[in-house]
């Protein structure tokens, strides 16, 4: 996974990813392969679309999960991937614990994807976000450049949000100089952006800015809404959870139409009521075709570190 | 699925379900395609039929069950739907809310196959069950016709099963004015047809006798026997049910013995002892075949969903 | 399964093994065939390594558990069988019942392959350990013979380890009279090897003694070092565990040093601390060469049981 900190090989990623997508007929580059997927915390989106991402290409798909019984025996991270790498020809990995990947990759002379681990790294969920913005911007005829940026406003939960760290760092180096971050959190409790990235983010040229209400200005500025889940538990009661989610953090129709029509509107999913469904149908949703281009994405991954393409 | 309400649907689908069986080699026509099996409700015997039907076209599968993340985070049923069709070609719902299917199927684009909803319909038990009737009738030379009716007789409880339900509105249709059915159900408790139901298919031409034992007369005018299990709980006490089911609602091999030659035993499975074991050597046993016909009838069904027929 | 009784047959099976595992490029010979995994007692090591081993040639697989529903419902093993049996080509069963694989595979006409019933048989696992026996013997240039024996030393609990049973039975058939068998048992705890099947093996020519201790003679003379965890809860108390493993029972590198450069250590997995890890990069360590060489012999297993290799 290391490999996609270099932004040509992401770049290259993003490209594979667009050619299976386009491509009409069946292809079995993996067939005869096996990928295991160790999803050591449960996560069904992430692990369905691995699996299908897998299949589609001809692979065979094994899987462990936490309540496997080796695990539970007392056996260590490094022998359950010993054990999968043993059978399969790559590890896809999500666990509950920061670190495990790398622990993972270390153990092991088959390729480890991270899916997740702990309050880590989203590496292929952030993959998959660029994916999305790339494609749908790009097939709205949109074009970014240090004079005219791209304006992402990240909206919801920015402090425990895995997916906006992952993703605001990806932009970062990809499209470092053509981007602008906004990030609205509610003003009751603390959901900051954490100080330290916004500093790592200053330090490689974005410009940032802080709101607690997702103002008609910053709704016209926007190009990318990034809207994740505000968790009522984060609030110290039911009322000022419900007043700060109605203010707004609340995506509706109503918003939606205030955006520019080339806009466009994503989420990580899935959504409870953070965006109402009657933007669903509107032209600016994202969040649908968000998630099937992480299949694309996923394949091309596999299909890279499978050395498939060569 | 509505398109099943057709009957020269229903007769094409039985031909290709026939053509699948048939065919000595093996067919890849699904390859590069991925099944979503979405059992919100167990069901390992149906959901490993469908698996085991995708997978021998060449299809992949992915699964979503009750536990999974997402759907216990409070996604709704449509945005389940809507992920799974974003990385899978065909969604089968089992779902445990009567309308749960037609619901999907308004959400998505791709198609939805309802493997049984609540106290609804279970399409595909019944087109399975309609193409054991007719492949072993057929290869027991029987034919059937406005004189010489099929004769069906319902056993055990036919107010809960779901199987009979469906399976007697299919018959109704696709063999109108052919057809006779008796339900034979407990006189101690109320497992009677529903009158609705009964009405229903009066009124679609079909003659309907009700009985509370299993008769020499019945036995021996029976074609079909279509016998389901009759729960211990619906019943008082332990004494009434066993009574009960010794009178007339355990089929054994004595039993069998009497039927015409040429007649069936068919059975939605599992059973526990509504049927004895020594049934099974006897050749009017029919439903470890009709267990095998549901693969075909499925791998037909995906096929023809999914378009590849064309 | 019985036909690997014959010796023959078990040399046929690890030549495939190894045509298999050698073999560069895709085979598809279970293409459009489909293997039902029945793992009703959990197992996912075993049930990865038949599922990927499946996968590698082209089948589909299908799986019940033992929290399926129609188990529970009461439903005997010979109808689960007969009903997986409609669906798959194949059955390999795990079962927590002794005889509960040969009861399945008179139930049904499909093949059956046990892994492992109870306190009974784990057949797969005694022929992957003696294809990793011969393999990685072979590999080191050592033969044996009558006047040059091969020593096998059995280290842990020799009372339970089910795999201890099989693959001892196993070597005394395809390897009799070349076989010289060592038992290292804990003094504390009765974890003896069970007096009949010493008498057993003793018949089949085997040369056996017992120990209580891993002195410099027996590690000096060990070709084979078959290590077997021995589990806490058999002694009374943590002190007289602790004091039983670290005189004798737990693998250091520096026991491995003290061995024959050309033998080799072995263990079933999953280990606890039995093996320290620093065995692992020692040239004697097999344990996961084993595992992956389990798949090549589940593979040979499955070809062979579906006449694909005809």
């Amino acid at each position: 996974m290391d490999q996609f900190n270099d932004v040509d090989a992401v770049h290259r990623l993003l490209e594979v990813a667009d050619e299976l997508r386009n491509r009409k007929t069946t292809t079995n580059i993996l067939s005869g392969k096996v990928v295991a997927l160790a999803f050591l915390e449960p996560s069904t989106r992430t692990s369905c679309s691995f699996s299908a991402a897998a299949q589609r290409l001809g692979a065979g798909v094994i899987s462990m999960n936490a309540q496997d019984s080796s695990v539970t025996k007392g056996e260590t991270l490094a022998d359950s991937m010993l054990c999968l790498a043993s059978y399969a020809d790559a590890i896809v990995l999500r666990h509950p614990r920061l670190g495990a990947a790398k622990e993972a990759a270390a153990a092991v002379s088959k390729p480890v994807i991270n899916a997740g681990d702990g309050t880590g790294e989203h590496p292929t969920q952030a993959l998959l976000d660029l994916y999305a913005i790339v494609h749908e911007t790009q097939s709205r005829g949109k074009t970014f450049s240090e004079s005219e940026k791209l304006n992402v406003t990240f909206l919801g939960d920015a402090k425990n949000g895995r997916t906006i760290h992952s993703l605001s760092k990806l932009l970062a180096r990809v499209m470092a100089g053509k981007v602008v971050f906004r990030y609205v959190t509610p003003a009751a409790v603390d959901l900051r952006m954490p100080a330290e990235l916004i500093e790592k983010l200053k330090a490689a040229g974005v410009e940032q800015t802080e709101h607690n209400e997702m103002s008609d200005d910053i709704i016209k500025a926007t190009d990318v809404l990034y809207v994740t889940r505000v968790q009522k538990e984060r609030f110290s009661d039911a009322a000022s959870y419900e007043e700060a989610m109605k203010a707004s953090f609340r995506v509706t129709a109503e918003v939606a139409s205030k955006m520019k029509s080339d806009a466009i509107i994503m989420h990580p999913l899935p959504r409870v009521d953070e965006i109402s469904t009657d933007v669903d149908s509107d032209p600016r949703c994202a969040y649908f075709k968000q998630m099937e281009n992480g299949m694309y994405v996923r394949m091309a991954l596999l299909a890279t570190v499978l050395g498939a393409l060569e």
